[in-house]
């Protein structure tokens, strides 16, 4: 047995790793230390301080539940329980076959502990990454059992989750054939990005779009879409092309309320249920229904999207910023805002990740049942790839949170088709503003989409692409363990997009102005904050191959040497 | 020759109607009256005074133009001329082979000359009718010549034109079972409309449904949608499933704006078109525009659209009425009311048909010059059945006029896809106004509709259901000359409803209410005035078959005799 390394996984005679150590050796841990109460909770607390300061680091496999427990003589349950706290926070996920790996740092409100600059050459840097460098880091092998290291052949190994060969490498990390030209023409990062912004970043061709917010669109459904519509058009009645109900057809509110009980613990009638075009439509929506509550400002994570913040900004709500932690939203900063709503993101939070704590989730519940109102989107809740779900707010506290929902994330936002669980009192209001908005949302699409979800189809295409984002999630942090060294990853347990930070003395925007000057669109973390923080990256991994990710986050690399020399 | 009568078209031998008179007899046309100038306007002005007063009733042929003008020593160009002009306003329609038919009354500021309240027994009323009772009053026959009366029998008669025998009508129109019981729970009728009062409407089961402001929806291009969604698909990339372009799919930008061309006479850049969720929407998204050129005002048509006028309130805009005269909205009043917009519809004013004329086009468009704005509601434009398009405001004053137009009357409100051309001044604040609506439409249905635009489908569509709403609206004014009598028909020569007005004291919403009672949904004039003006009903007739439209009006007659008793 190995004893662990602080800073990076060890090779095994066989070219596998090896867990990053077990038992009482393993971060040093004392069972003297171990308390009579809340076992699980201290084994948590300790794993996560070892991710956060580095010392386990990502990509490292944590020991096996049986070998920790026997050699901290705490039962296994115990560990289990541990672990699947981290999983739930999104630090680390256990691989069927692959045992407990660590995935992602947590966000801290202050950042991860200072790491020394990336130096300019790549080949030195790497020894002293955080993430290991590429040939001393292959992915966890595939094995028949979590915590045992035999091999499975049987399986297929992840597509390009194995580093390739020198030559390979070589050819697909070629750097540009010429310097970059210095960025003389503006662009959509030159200045604080205003809500025209994405639409700039979108003109603006990329061969890498690691725009994040999207799934693997080239994967849309649309044979079965095309199957579900002539179906449709098939049984339609003339009825149902006339004016409909603003609140949405009713086959699909069904649908609806069937989809977030199934998937997000929340049990409502399909009454309860409004159809809306998407997240940033429910948003305005609520503008005139916050202002008849006497609210003139929604309080929102920082880091926290900047679109929805835009969104709220449009209809003259003030967005005072709460800070993040590992555990979520802090409550006692959401507090002393004197906000009385939230914008959360508690399932995943955008951008980084984190996955909220249940002490952190009694918090807020506690808040809002003091007359504080949660706006919870749950905007990708449905991607998880190595946790289990968390169920979202409103199951626990209909009275007091709006449940925001799309298929932006599931099959495509140019559908432009969301759902509004919100609070009873909130229902008529709500309907009075989507028939002002639009009338209601157009029917043969709603048709088709409830169709699929009843049919179990969408289900079906979830765990497909489930499946292949999970490749490239993990291509992603191939990428960039080998090419942005220094960076912490954030969030990649769950999602489309991870988040990277990194120390050097270099503005986000000008690193993202230089990708994009290379051909790869991305978001500057900076764009998502209201309050300066670490710079970073917010990197979609979902809707690109794993070839165009590996090149892609090179030149994110290279962009990122050329400005720090 | 048959000299004409006041009030009815007499029969020929053969049982055919004659012209209504001609020459110097026709309407005791002087030729010593005629003036040196304006000869075209002159006649005109006869014309529709007597189609007003009812000296010339709905039903009736006008003479032959060949000999009007032979006797009046005329040329036959100032006849054709004075014709065509009645044609634009909808009081006449010229039946390629039934010669110039008189269809609907003028709709005028103070209501047509009084007319004798309807007398309780429908058999003797009919003789009294401005619009002649059944049997004296059949269709227009099928002539080789408008203006000549041999008859053609190779070609088909419209559908439901033809008086059905004594004994299929007593079928048809029978009286339900037993008498209606009285209305004891409230209906959509029995207060002040809210906006919720089209969905209270709509819910309402009911045996005939004339709610205006639908098309055949039962004529939905099914296979054809289908088949342009399927190519779509096929062709589609993936960047076009992700967020688009907030003003629209670029393909469906550029279809409409050849539509718009093509059929409405504006003639714009693709980039000038925003793609909007229907005509409603477009109204929301122009509020804060409005708000930032310091209007708090958007005057409306009287009568005009309740629909329009609650999606203006809702913005916080005061909507000062407009009386609408046989020529369109009153520029006089309309200066008068101080608003610096004005909502219009002037190729086919809802609810009452008018089609501005000429002479009230260039006092629209001085005010508009002197800066005043036109929110040009282009809602059924396309559906004319007897008379020459009426090029739309836009194309003369790109400035000062937003054009707003849909498929909501071409294919189906349920698609809930619209269009605006506005000032240029207004297109980026409307592209942010839309964004934070709703980040643009969704985009499937926008590339299917852009290719069925593309590839004339939907103008074959359009023919197609043209060719049937017309006969459907020939059905209702057959029932309504039947079976209400005492009432005037408005703005049948387009669109996909009509007018009738009536003088019974009934309150129109208690006949809308007792209709609904008996199976028959309408909206009551009433809802869609300010202003207090003759009780009237807004009958759609697009959407049901000629048997259907038969029974309801039946109903209808029913309802109003039941009232007045």
């Amino acid at each position: 047995m190995v004893v662990m390394s602080t800073r990076s996984t060890q090779q095994s005679a066989e070219g596998r790793p090896e867990p990053v150590g077990h038992g009482s050796d393993f971060l040093q841990l004392d069972i003297r230390d171990v308390p009579d109460d809340g076992k699980a909770d201290w084994l948590a607390a300790r794993l996560r301080q070892a991710i956060a300061d580095g010392r386990v680091a990502v990509g490292s496999r944590l020991p096996p539940t049986r070998i920790l427990a026997a050699e901290l003589r705490l039962s296994r349950g115990v560990v289990t329980e541990a672990y699947r706290r981290l999983a739930e926070d999104g630090q680390v996920e256990g691989r069927r076959r692959g045992g407990t790996v660590v995935v992602a740092a947590p966000f801290t409100a202050t950042g991860p502990a200072a790491r020394p600059l990336p130096s300019p050459a790549p080949t030195e840097r790497a020894r002293k990454a955080v993430l290991p460098p590429a040939r001393q880091e292959p992915p966890a092998p595939l094995t028949d059992d979590p915590h045992d290291g035999r091999p499975l052949t049987d399986l297929p190994r992840p597509a390009q989750a194995a580093w390739p060969a020198e030559a390979t490498r070589a050819a697909h990390f070629a750097p540009p054939p010429s310097p970059a030209p210095p960025t003389t023409t503006p662009t959509p990062f030159s200045s604080a990005p205003t809500p025209a912004v994405f639409d700039a970043l979108r003109a603006t061709p990329a061969t890498a779009d690691f725009t994040p917010g999207r799934p693997d669109l080239a994967a849309f459904p649309r044979a079965a879409w095309l199957r579900a519509e002539r179906a449709v058009l098939g049984g339609l009645s003339a009825e149902h092309l006339g004016y409909g109900d603003p609140r949405g057809a009713p086959a699909l509110r069904r649908a609806v309320a069937g989809w977030v009980a199934r998937n997000r613990g929340v049990r409502v009638a399909p009454d309860e249920v409004l159809i809306v075009s998407g997240t940033a439509q429910a948003l305005t929506l609520l503008h005139p229904v916050l202002r008849a509550e006497g609210l003139d400002a929604v309080a929102v994570e920082d880091p926290g999207s900047l679109g929805s913040r835009q969104h709220l900004q449009a209809g003259g709500l003030a967005t005072p910023a709460v800070p993040v932690d590992e555990d979520g939203v802090r409550v006692d900063a959401l507090r002393a805002t004197g906000a009385r709503a939230v914008l959360l993101t508690p399932a995943h939070q955008f951008p980084t990740g984190v996955v909220t704590s249940g002490e952190r989730r009694r918090e807020l519940l506690a808040w809002a049942r003091e007359g504080g109102l949660i706006l919870e989107d749950d905007y990708d809740a449905e991607h998880r790839y190595d946790r289990p779900p968390v169920p979202a707010l409103r199951g626990l506290l209909a009275d007091q949170v709006c449940y925001l929902g799309s298929v932006s994330k599931l099959l495509a936002p140019a559908l432009r088709i969301g759902w509004m669980v919100p609070p009873p009192r909130h229902r008529v209001p709500l309907t009075d503003a989507k028939r002002f908005a639009d009338l209601g949302n157009a029917v043969l699409p709603q048709l088709v989409l409830a169709r699929l979800m009843d049919s179990g189809e969408l289900e079906r295409h979830l765990r497909t692409v489930r499946r292949r984002h999970r490749g490239r999630r993990d291509a992603m942090i191939t990428a960039l363990a080998a090419h942005l060294p220094g960076a912490v990853v954030h969030g990649a347990s769950a999602g489309l997009h991870l988040t990277v930070t990194y120390d050097a003395d270099v503005p986000d925007t000008d690193l993202a102005a230089a990708a994009l000057a290379r051909g790869v669109k991305c978001h500057p973390l900076s764009w998502h904050r209201q309050v300066p923080g670490r710079p970073g990256l917010v990197l979609g991994y979902a809707g690109s191959p794993p070839g165009v990710i590996a090149e892609g986050v090179a030149a994110l690399g290279e962009a990122l040497r050329e400005l720090t020399r």
